[in-house]
């Protein structure tokens, strides 16, 4: 394909995005496939010669729709068009911005555009790049990925202060006493970290709001203390996965701070509600963390992937993939002006990422994002009420932001039940959840175009459902 | 914006791309930018209301032109017109493809791409997921990512292995003696992953084509055994970064297998060669490996990232996140029809990237892929001819595929010159390695577009700077 043939191909694609985009809200929300159904349907190996793009085209379609109004599970995963340019832009430059040196202005933009975004949330100055802060922020590919990071950073700061502390101690005898916590509502990317980290990671009891209280880590700090162990990190969460509940970080931060734990923050979702300053409060104690996290990606309208990562000493980042901190110390690379950004991640290539922000953010500005952040709080208030409204129903936690949980009042296998229906439906799509036991669906806004008709819609449907369950259900006793 | 200027947007964008494209080589390849030279030029805060996608189009123009047929640094970058349209569509269908049930097609694709793939390099048919195949492939991000991910694995099998063995020694106590090994020419993204792993990694001294053979691993085991230690990885390397230079997998393969190592095999670059019959022999031995990777984003015209990951045994990768293997005993979404990538990957979130491979392979075809790989190679023989024919250079590594290292008879530091005056003239772009001390130049086949003209061209100018510096060091003595 040469450039005249992908200027017509290319413009194609862009009225085909759009006509899916435009179509999408007539389309089956998730498809009628089984296991294994793709495979019958295209070739057994690749092609020797090349096919026309006509064919290629007409294969696809059978996917799992998104960003339909009618999408309400998981949580949002951002789609814009002006993320959609910078896309493209992005892969016809297709830098690699693995080091300054590497990409100039991939490497730069990214800097400030994470320090346009942490003024936007308001971050301490601490965390920000500035000319020549000691903190930054960095894109990394998935929240799963930047709690890795702060973790093997944390790790490895603690085992340079254990051990200028106690200079027997071996490396492994240090680890196998280093202790990280989290949330026990948090999301199971923590535990996979400390299982690839090789840390035990504990779970702190949550209270009857899913939160992680002060006293609540204070008391198994104590009692691991007193069994031996190294206490070294801690992970809140804003905004959990289950039921979007927010841990106290004002109760914790001081605690993490006064026992030498590194304290990083996962607000994956929740996170773009700050630039709100009437949600900003969610992110107070923010001062005491070491690390920060948010996944614009999710509900800030820049396309995955894009999840930013801020930290107040950028050398903790870069010093945590040596286990000797000598190698970094005469590095010039590390001044401040030049950064590397390979030193701050897990994998080596990198995209030119930041201009998806730079197009997202310049397009709609700060107020079009605060904008479309309270129409999406406003629907799941909407969609809270029509559930209280039903006296069959429960809600089952704090609406705090844009996810609803709730259920049927009764028995696990009922709500399965009810789930089952719906999805099964195809007419809308939700995911469940499970709190202290319970069965519990999320009704989660999600879509760039959701409106308060398709909140209408989607609890019709719901009611409608579980009215017939609810008789059949009778009509077998 | 909505869809009507996203047509109108989106067409400009592929003019706008497909013009980048055609001009590039008018635009010098390396920018004239010192570090911190973005942040005066732009404003010091996103702005609060939406700004003109005129405004915001024009700012971006000074970045590194990998793409321009005078870059000849690192390794290619694949950049390609169907990879740039299929890039487009994954972005407009937006979904996330963490497991089965998120976006079946997703999944499936993937999992159908990677069976292509693994055939047209010929890959044992265990490395192929077929309809019901212990094996299979995934998409990883980058191959730092799939060595990483191996690694682990390898580390969850040992520590099971040897506590089966061997019930008081304690985890702690296992990791302290496993080892891991690796060539003394590997990337340094093999030492990162055993930094994040925690485990030790020894470098095996090479021969002098720069390759480890049998009998230096066979070297270190032995010596390392006797010293109470447990190897149980090695990571081979098939074209390695500094001079592309060929671990010997036929000697090395049985000595993993008897030693109950995971044999691992990083042919990031190198391994888009093994779709021509004439190359496959380069990947003879992979018959005794346990996992390999390399990467179609790199020299297959599939856009980053796409790094491309088999295994014999899924349940080794998916196992490799829980220490406690029962976890997945009796989950039937692992039945081998039904595969969650989460468990294959470090992050959770992915893109639907299968598309790109998709595209690329029906729109090139097998044969105008294989064409694509043979000019680059033909290419890289046509420089080392120049550089053999001017005695007063040395070609120092067989020239194998792709890449030249070559550099001035004589000093370090005449060579350190000859490439600054290089880069400093901005007409071509390239970057050094070390080959035993010695600081050598790399010229690497990069672009798509890059032709016989482009080489001679580079050639004539290197030789006129390398004159230059010759004879200002003449009138220097």
């Amino acid at each position: 394909m040469d450039t005249i043939e992908f200027r017509k191909r290319g413009k194609e694609m862009v009225d085909y995005i759009a006509d899916y985009l435009e179509q999408i809200e007539k389309r089956q929300v998730y498809p009628d496939v089984e296991p294994g159904y793709l495979r019958p349907l295209i070739p057994d190996s690749a092609p020797e010669d090349p096919e026309s793009f006509e064919d290629i085209l007409q294969d696809v379609e059978r996917v799992t729709h998104w960003h339909s109004p009618r999408f309400f599970a998981y949580f949002p995963t951002a789609s814009s068009f002006p993320a959609l340019l910078a896309d493209m832009l992005s892969g016809g430059i297709g830098c690699m911005g693995f080091s300054w040196a590497s990409s100039p202005a991939c490497t730069e933009l990214e800097t400030v555009m994470l320090d346009w975004l942490g003024k936007m949330i308001n971050l301490p100055p601490q965390f920000l790049s500035g000319k020549d802060g000691e903190g930054g922020g960095v894109i990394q590919s998935t929240a799963s990925e930047a709690t890795l990071v702060a973790l093997l950073a944390a790790r490895t700061k603690a085992i340079h202060r254990v051990q200028s502390e106690n200079s027997e101690l071996t490396q492994g005898d240090i680890l196998s006493r280093l202790v990280a916590y989290t949330s026990d509502q948090a999301h199971f990317s923590v535990e996979k970290a400390g299982l690839i980290a090789g840390v035990r990671i504990k779970e702190v009891p949550t209270d009857d709001k899913f939160a992680v209280r002060g006293s609540a880590l204070r008391r198994v700090l104590d009692q691991d203390k007193a069994a031996g162990l190294i206490p070294f990190f801690f992970c809140a969460t804003l905004g959990t996965t289950t039921c979007c509940s927010f841990d106290r970080l004002l109760e914790l931060g001081p605690i993490c701070n006064a026992e030498n734990m590194w304290m990083h923050i996962d607000a994956a979702y929740a996170g773009s509600s700050f630039i709100c300053p009437e949600f900003r409060y969610l992110l107070n104690g923010v001062e005491f963390a070491d690390s920060f996290n948010f996944n614009p990606h999710k509900w800030l309208l820049v396309n995955f992937d894009c999840s930013t990562m801020w930290v107040k000493k950028r050398t903790d980042l870069t010093c945590a993939f040596k286990i000797d901190p000598v190698y970094l110390k005469h590095d010039h690379q590390e001044s401040g002006l030049i950064t590397d950004y390979r030193h701050w991640q897990i994998p080596l290539g990198r995209r030119f990422r930041s201009l998806k922000m730079w197009f997202v953010f310049r397009m709609y500005g700060v107020k079009g994002l605060q904008e479309y952040i309270r129409k999406h709080i406003k629907l799941a208030h909407e969609f809270k009420n029509l559930v209280l409204q039903d006296d069959r129903f429960e809600v089952c936690a704090d609406v705090v932001l844009g996810l609803v949980c709730f259920r049927l009042k009764g028995t696990n296998e009922l709500n399965e039940a009810l789930l089952k229906s719906i999805n099964e439906a195809r007419k809308i799509h939700l995911v469940p959840c499970r709190l202290r036991g319970k069965f519990v669906l999320r009704f989660s806004i999600c879509s760039r175009t959701v409106e308060s008709a398709h909140v209408q819609f989607a609890w019709k449907h719901i009611v409608q459902l579980a009215s017939e369950l609810l008789k059949a259900q009778r009509q077998q006793q």
